[in-house]
């Protein structure tokens, strides 16, 4: 009675999470939170027409979903100005990630990224064998010509770089990814993940030729969407890539009340609209907050605002552990300098009422010796 | 501007897709089909107890889903009599065994399972580079002793064994597979794919210690729950196991609302007693209906019937397709000599009705020389 036997590669990986659930974390403390600002999630909540269109198409859920995603890839060809063949849609980016990352990285193969990006891209690489080359952050912004010269160095077959960043919120314009393109080396690809692309600033998401073969852009019905939990993300790229992924791909993994969702959420931008107003309000309100306990914070074009806690990062997961205790659920960065922050997700004014009476605690607790 | 580099294996892989989805040949014909039977969907639907919670969730769907699927794994455990250990849930049992093969199988390692079984199972054992090693059913049913002997010949990594079984839609009781564990070679693990174990006789399934190592059992909300565009299924298997796919798997990969409906559809007993009740009456309707036109059908222990068109695989591939051109979607086995027969879903009796009307016109010009 042996039972499995795992290949090296297996073997070597951890049983890690890239992220623990709050619902976990509410079970450990047996106490729900009472505000849950950890995971950007987008508690404005989707659109009311995608709620409406989810719901009628649940008692046709016996049926699986069109595994071509026709419709929806359709809607976002001309939302985009590209092609439908220049469109993946998957169990959102975390999903697409994974498929990507399987489609390109071998055992030992190098991949590019920055130290504190997202822990989620890393553990794809890891769990194909890549081989990360890590480079630090500069002034809380990833670094995307340095990122594509290391990727030259090493010969990476990908690199990863978010716009705007998770977690410090920070961005670049986009005509400045636009000149660096030159700069991606022959048989990389650059990752240009824009899962809040919707939150920043106009002039942030930059001009590219969906038919570049040099550059996969992911985006998502999780952030400005308010769908998170009925994972929908879509890549764009030349479609030689996209027609790889239908070699691996689960073809039947999407819900196809997802799918239903997610083309009426697209079909509905005033609610988007509203959606940012209303992250645009919240993020000024832990401006505020943070302001009245003397902490700064990062600006932000996402729907998140990373506070600077003013001390290293020990202080900063104290101030964390504090905030939990308290029953607010928030996050912060992992990897210093950036973790003297901590991660607030935009919230409705019950949820930052929460957090402004739980910060000035937490600070205090954190500043306490035990 | 060379963009991606592929590794071999992926460059090695078709772009196929396992199965050609409805929606796809709808768009091809121009028009949708009178009839959805060709699936093996469950047109009888979820639980409106599961409908219900999944509309209240839809509205929470802001949320990412608890990764550990607390709730679901408890409630099943209490059903199935193991323990949350024991228990992984995925997106379907297709998502599973793409993380089970990728768990387990390494370039060049051998694989074992029946000519004509679940295509899915190939493709992903070819997308992570292992060896198929195919042996024949043995008078329409996987043969399990023979899997297994041929495992311990090739020294297999896994044994692909579904029970009952699809596309014919044969069983073996559970005591013979019980019996038939001890041949399980060391450092085998034998799949037990039990999609459809709710429409099987009492004791088809085996009374097997959920902690063997030697063993993981798939089971699904798609088949008897109705469920198949929610996309949960799940593994019964040894804690040992269960822990690895947390090394790979997307932990945030399951739609909230799913998990929701699927507890809910597992509470309500009744509704799924009913569903069988209604496949039941709707099978002895196919076997009618292919009396009438002199065709035997295969006893059948899931939701669908093969029908042995009386011909070989061409003359059912024929009429096949004129149901298609008549509005029934329906499929059928890709091996000779199971593609002697098409597989015919249990429906409603209006889908029933298509296919009666159908099926004559259809054999009719199948038997007519072109």
């Amino acid at each position: 009675m042996t039972g499995p036997r795992y290949p090296s590669l297996i073997a070597s990986l951890p049983e890690t999470v890239p992220f623990v659930g709050p619902e976990v974390q509410e079970r450990a403390r047996g106490a729900e939170f009472a505000a849950r600002l950890g995971a950007n999630e987008n508690v404005f909540g989707p659109s009311p027409k995608a709620v409406t269109a989810m719901q009628a198409a649940t008692a046709d859920l016996w049926k699986y979903a069109d595994p071509t995603n026709f419709d929806l890839r359709n809607a976002l060809s001309t939302h985009l100005t590209c092609t439908p063949e220049n469109l993946i849609v998957g169990e959102g980016i975390d999903g697409l990630l994974g498929y990507l990352v399987r489609l390109l990285v071998d055992k030992g193969d190098a991949v590019v990224t920055s130290d504190g990006a997202y822990p989620t891209f890393n553990y794809h690489v890891a769990g194909f064998g890549g081989v990360l080359h890590k480079l630090p952050y500069h002034d809380d912004h990833e670094n995307l010509e340095a990122l594509l010269d290391k990727a030259a160095e090493v010969d990476a077959k990908l690199v990863y770089f978010a716009n705007p960043d998770n977690p410090m919120g920070t961005w670049i314009d986009g005509a400045r990814i636009e000149a660096a393109l030159d700069r991606i080396p022959d048989g990389t690809v650059l990752i240009l993940d824009e899962a809040y692309i919707e939150f920043a600033p106009k002039g942030t998401a930059p001009n590219i030729d969906p038919n570049d073969p040099r550059v996969i852009r992911f985006r998502t019905f999780s952030k400005g969407y308010g769908m998170a939990g009925a994972r929908v993300g879509y890549g764009i790229a030349a479609p030689a890539l996209i027609r790889a992924f239908d070699k691996i791909r689960n073809h039947f993994g999407m819900n196809r009340a997802s799918q239903v969702g997610a083309l009426a959420a697209l079909l509905d931008p005033e609610w988007l609209a509203q959606t940012v107003a209303n992250v645009t309000a919240s993020k000024l309100e832990i401006d505020r907050i943070a302001a009245q306990n003397g902490l700064s914070t990062l600006p932000s074009a996402t729907n998140f605002v990373a506070i600077d806690c003013g001390g290293n990062g020990d202080f900063a997961r104290a101030v964390l552990a504090g905030l939990i205790a308290r029953g607010v659920f928030v996050r912060m960065p992992f990897v210093a300098p950036q973790d003297r922050c901590i991660r607030i997700s935009a919230g409705r004014p019950q949820d930052l009422t929460e957090f402004e009476q739980a910060l000035p605690e937490a600070l205090q607790a954190a500043r306490t010796p035990a």
